[in-house]
């Protein structure tokens, strides 16, 4: 399996890209693969990864969430699981290890979340994700009453769709068009050693 | 059904916001409730309606594409039904009828676009689109030969895909915060003398 | 997309069905295709009209019903659109905006009925038709008891489940063989001047 | 589980209903539990023994069909045993057995008809049947092409179709209404000495 | 159909298989096909029967259970048919017949469990089996909990759950292997006459 | 998440049981929990071991089989994931990735196999035990054929089925009774110097 479109090369990409990519090799060690995949298309890329960063950066945009990094990985990784996609899993599954500081949690949260070692409250978070990611027309009202009874308020509500209502568009570009994550994801944050 | 969160008030907006919103309103006669609703969020309304004019408004970012605009129209319309959303089957209903001068066929998509007036590529179109919208793990090489048959090249495939995957965001946001279409949408494009 | 089958001329018909289409073409102004559709096999038709003036008509044969005109061809709306059967959500579509004197109301309801602006009864209503409608096995005494939380006594509900019931009949003859709404019935009941 | 109508009494019937119970009950040497579960409503109950008897008993109105009684009963078995129509399954499997002369047959299409012992082309007939009664939606013209190579008509076809609708209606009439199979259903036809 | 595996010659099994063979044949006056269609793989076979035995013959491995030898072969049909597997459904329908007493009890659960005539702890006993058949993933405490206030402990719990995913293998090993029920399950336990 | 169910003691074992758990302890390093989870009931514990050595050690019951180690865990792997269980996609995919020396496919697998880097043999492998996992019953004669044409012959695909059957057991028995993988699986196999 490799991706079904070309790679453009890093030296050919319009400067706010080509910064934003170096930025990250410098930050991470290695470009991951979804940075140049969607960079045959600027504009895309840049409304990507505005949209990213809005939802999992939030003071990029000067905006406090109720939710922790660990707890914005988990409804990634879990919500990616359920669309099947191996990119954001194996990507985004290493990010969630790093910042839980739980070796464990990635591969627990992708094969049935029901089992996972993690709060009450972070269950709560991950059924919702979870409907909105395969059922988003049965929302209800009692929805977010549970959610409310676990402390989350209705912005950290609107957080939790939209961040998978996010990667449920970044599933479907990466499953079709064959992005494969980049091998070292696969075992960062797996052990004391392994960093980000 | 109502909203389950405020909208905020057209004069509370940030200028480039305002200035789009009303740009809107001058061409459509009314500011469809998407514009409003997201903009409680300035920095996903820029990503979100970037995102959307690079796919939706191809030439907008100095791109042509072998889609016409009735066939994206069409594209989400068909998914936005499957996807059980109210918001985007009625409003891109509306913008499919008159893109395509066919009263009937927002309806027909809608509900079943097996039995709609199209024509067998716009029908390759839509086969593949379903695929994305619901199971996107299962893209195979097949489906790309399938559609280049029917004359859609590479780039034409990432089109159908990735206005599938943005709707796909589009429609879980709508239905989670409970967005309604504004009643304007419904009668639009149905006959001669209704105009966008 | 049209019709499978070859569609009998009104003036070949037997007395009595060519009787009953002169009458529906003098009241509505066209003769909707399932008159001639069916009038292919005269006692299927027979059978097919004296079930649905039995359950949509109750007057007709001297029963007294507690659902509205318009409950009931919300429920053939709802239910036919869960079976993507275009004949139908379009055809009683009309008919149910023309009864509840709601221009929305049938897009809502064919599109998510959750979302649609109905009452709370009507509501439990639906809910109980989209149970019989995918999953009649799982019917229990429990949700006997929801509908009578609404008023329902156990008529109506016997109303629900067979006008449910008998379109899903209606639904998959359509479907299979190809039958098409007439053009009229896409812009019945959208705005006040349009009438049945 | 039982009945959660009230059955009438026999004698309260009308005349024209009470004839057919008697001629049923003096016919099969009872009277099988739908005949009188859905006599509470006699208009109702007209409709659906004319519809019945007109997919049924092709004869009965003067029209000869493809298919032999027992590819019909067969059509009924299968798709009820989808449905999970308790009432279906068991008095028409009986029926089955009785027409095919085939003890097991019943038993065999209500659990897995792929692993039935019947012809290729009742194989064809059940696919077609099934995908009405599932998927009605995506009926397709290769479905009737495929019949069509089985030495079905277009006729034929309409009756599978007929046929799997009908009892469709049957099957959730049945189910909501907890009507229960007769005993004497269960043991009819399983051995040479037991006759309808 | 029939079976996609050559069937091994009763005389040529090693000594232990054709001894348990020859005795099964005793008791029951056939041999039911599964024991000589798993013997072509005589260690598969040793294992499969000894599971089946701590399973189904608690005593003979010196454990009481608080299920009832019905309640089992309740539990085997029941997820057989939801499993579609023929052999399983027949075999242990029969089965179920005799030591239920109840003649109709198999052909019910295997329809639709919901409208059996079962006890209300066998109820529940069925929907966590059923659960565990389709949903393992979902099992939860509540889940317990329902079983608990039914008088079902901890070990009745295992023994239904264990009964079913041990069936899960024998349905499928019979249905991709073409496996047939003997005729002879069909009619026993049908009428008082007729014994295992 | 715990366990649902006391796990012995290792000295309380009966002396075979413990023999073969310090075997294990021995060549692993660590007790896989499974072993003492089901180690509870001795005989069913038995039954276990030597149903999963008889197919995942065919050597061990004198049998030679076309499938290496490595496709047999990637079968394993495959369809626990698509069961949900996490105990053993989690404990088959560290072996797997040890097999196959591929620190990357136990993930790939899990997540989408369809995105794997596997030979085209063992994505027909996987089409196959996906089928039998997930539809057993409509498995056909084009499924043998199917993998007849990459070289399986039919010894070889009742090992994939009876893999695939055996592990769908042991998916629900560890989903039921909450059984959690060692920590250990999850880091074996990941680089050069980890090994089992």
């Amino acid at each position: 399996m490799s991706t079904r479109y070309p790679t453009p090369d890093i030296h050919d990409l319009p400067d706010d890209i080509k910064a934003k990519v170096l930025e990250v090799q410098e930050k991470a060690g290695f470009v991951p693969n979804v940075f140049l995949a969607l960079a045959r298309r600027p504009a895309e890329w840049r409304a990507f990864f505005a949209y990213h960063d809005a939802l999992m950066v939030p003071e990029s945009v000067g905006r406090e969430s109720g939710l922790s990094k660990g707890d914005r990985e988990m409804i990634v990784t879990t919500t990616s699981a359920a669309n099947h996609c191996l990119y954001c899993v194996v990507a985004h599954g290493a990010i969630l290890r790093i910042y839980e500081k739980k070796p464990l949690v990635a591969d627990q949260v992708a094969v049935n979340y029901r089992k996972a070692d993690i709060s009450p409250r972070q269950r709560a978070m991950l059924d919702f994700a979870m409907k909105v990611c395969l059922h988003s027309d049965e929302v209800e009202d009692a929805d977010f009453a549970a959610l409310h009874a676990h402390g989350f308020n209705d912005e950290d509500i609107w957080d939790i769709a939209a961040i998978t209502a996010f990667f449920g568009l970044s599933n479907r570009m990466a499953s079709f068009s064959g992005m494969m994550p980049n091998p070292e994801f696969y075992l960062m944050g797996r052990t004391p050693k392994v960093k980000a």
